[in-house]
């Protein structure tokens, strides 16, 4: 049945389970990671490319996609599966970061926020129950409440204003989104880096009852260390037989670690942009392909690696294309980049099924930490 | 064996002819058209989607693999159909029309040209014998002879000057890649839009003898009808026992015209260069993708195309990711504009082979002429 969410397995010594969220489109095995289609795009690659790589979910931006070509559009076009080319499941983001961080260019009040378009200036507005709707019309999977976040360091009055507003919206999103709609409601927990807060956040959402709880306003510039401390404590504070998804997170070692503190569903734009840029993740450690060091390397990036790039591509060619700031790299990078995040997962969740979780984070900080 | 061309159907009412070269690495059916991939990389898409479109032959570059990485890498790491991930025929230009491009900073004298990099500025050198063998070492099926090209309009003394280094040149050329290389060696015909010069370039060359004849030094900016009209006159003059190479042509329409001449081997940067733009060639004519009139669209690019784009994409979608930035447009809008280019080949050749060519060249033109 859409909505519900079974943990198959759970790990003896930590938080992490493994789950099966049921949706509109196809069942979304957790722990997951979403690649980032912002504007009905995985940047660079092909439908089909992505269809190839099977990730679980696709997240996309209600906020970019309002802008631009707009939910008429869209929805006129059949929904947001088919505009895109994808018909597995798709996550939408409400928009609340989005509208936070244009900073002068909006104004938030008890009803909703007021801003400028970034593309052509004109100015709009966003509400909870808007904002909700919007993605109800994209027909996406799983919507996201609209949120208000803070920024910090801020005093502890402000941090209680944005929570106690996020909970006055989040209840007038759950309005138009009910329980049963084929589209789910996920709340937005924010509090900052406040424990308080963060459990009364969390309080509030779950007595209003959604499908599913996000941890908002985590990798937004503090040290990882700070980070993983805050999610470890913060993660159980969300109801555990509900599907928690870490917004905006993070490397490699950052997801094994959260997923650790028991959170499922990730999305985050580190492997398109960094493959953009010439950074591949790789078993090994992290690779840049502009160095010396790979100029006559017959290697593939990753020898571990099943990816398309990797059975095709030696390390000489990838460096050669990127120096000669060939587009094609972009795409090949894209691939091996979320094909490694992508088997990460799969690899992480039959860690836990098979109760080989804890060996697994330790192989991955270790990794990280040496090669990164 | 290598470097045989059967010629297995001609059209009775004009010169265009189907053949079979054979190379080292398959036989190419003509009349065929040779996506560029100029750095060793068709720009945009991953060598599985170019495999995916399967054209005959693809070009690259000898100038731009000599700049970057260089040949030593790519002969190190096994020849360029390893390194560019391409198992199929590849022909180099030889950079003659790319020297000769830069203008100010090249000197030609008898033994070979000078010139700098548009790299890193550094001075090289490139004489016939050393293009030559530099494409022997990249292991290609087909390398061209260094040419002398001349810029028009120009008196009847530069044009001969140009024709008869060309010829001396070319003579040099063969003598470093001999019949029966895996290598073969094609010669390249100058002399601008003089006839005259023309057949002597053409004389002279088949003198010499080489495994096929290109037409250089056409689609510089000329009306199509001059051109038209002189390939017309001129392809007959190269031997009809061996391919003729018609080099940098051009539009469909240029295309079908220069088949019925007589012409077998084309390349150009057309549907690449115009997918980047956002133009997609089609079987009703070209589309702008910004226009205004997609907005809504549900229709594929191309309702008769069978390509992957036209398969899964909207207009809408297309123009969404046109105007939104997003790098996928590209990777669509090649593999739609390379496959339709390959298909029109297709087309064209089994015309020849059933009596049908006359009727398609009609209809090509007639719609470049209404939708252009």
């Amino acid at each position: 049945m859409i909505g519900s969410f079974n943990i198959v397995a759970k790990d003896g010594a930590t938080g992490a389970r493994a789950g099966e969220l049921v949706t509109a489109h196809g069942v979304v095995r957790t722990p997951a990671f979403m690649p980032v289609g912002t504007a009905a795009s995985v940047k660079g690659i092909a439908p089909w490319e992505l269809e190839r790589l099977a990730p679980e979910m696709v997240l996309a931006n209600t906020y970019h996609l309002l802008l631009r070509p707009g939910v008429d559009v869209i929805e006129g076009l059949g929904g947001l599966h088919r505009f895109m080319g994808w018909s597995g499941p798709i996550l939408t983001d409400s928009g609340g970061y989005q509208v936070f961080s244009l900073a002068e260019r909006r104004r938030y009040d008890e009803d909703g926020v007021t801003f400028r378009s970034h593309v052509d200036g004109s100015e709009l507005r966003l509400t909870p129950e808007g904002c909700v709707e919007a993605q109800r019309r994209l027909g996406v999977d799983v919507a996201m409440a609209l949120d208000v976040c803070q920024a910090l360091p801020a005093v502890r009055a402000e941090l209680e204003g944005a929570v106690a507003m996020t909970s006055s919206w989040a209840a007038r999103c759950r309005t138009v989104l009910v329980p049963g709609d084929p589209t789910m409601l996920f709340g937005i927990v924010q509090g900052g880096l406040d424990l308080d807060l963060r459990r009364r956040s969390a309080e509030e959402l779950a007595a209003i009852g959604f499908e599913g709880y996000a941890l908002g306003g985590f990798s937004v510039g503090e040290p990882p260390e700070a980070m993983w401390e805050a999610v470890a404590r913060v993660a159980p504070l969300l109801p555990a037989e509900r599907p928690r998804y870490l917004m905006g997170v993070g490397t490699p070692r950052d997801i094994v670690r959260s997923v650790s503190a028991g959170c499922d569903l990730f999305d985050c734009v580190i492997p398109t942009r960094n493959a953009r840029n010439g950074l591949l993740h790789t078993s090994r450690g992290p690779i840049v392909l502009k160095n010396a060091r790979w100029r006559t390397s017959d290697e593939p990036p990753d020898p571990a690696c099943d990816c398309p790039t990797c059975r095709r591509c030696s390390l000489a060619y990838l460096r050669h294309l990127y120096l000669a700031r060939e587009a094609a790299v972009v795409v090949l990078a894209t691939v091996h980049n979320l094909h490694f995040y992508l088997s990460l997962m799969r690899t992480v969740r039959w860690a836990i099924m098979t109760g080989r979780f804890v060996g697994l984070l330790a192989d991955v900080q270790a990794t990280e930490a040496t090669e990164g």
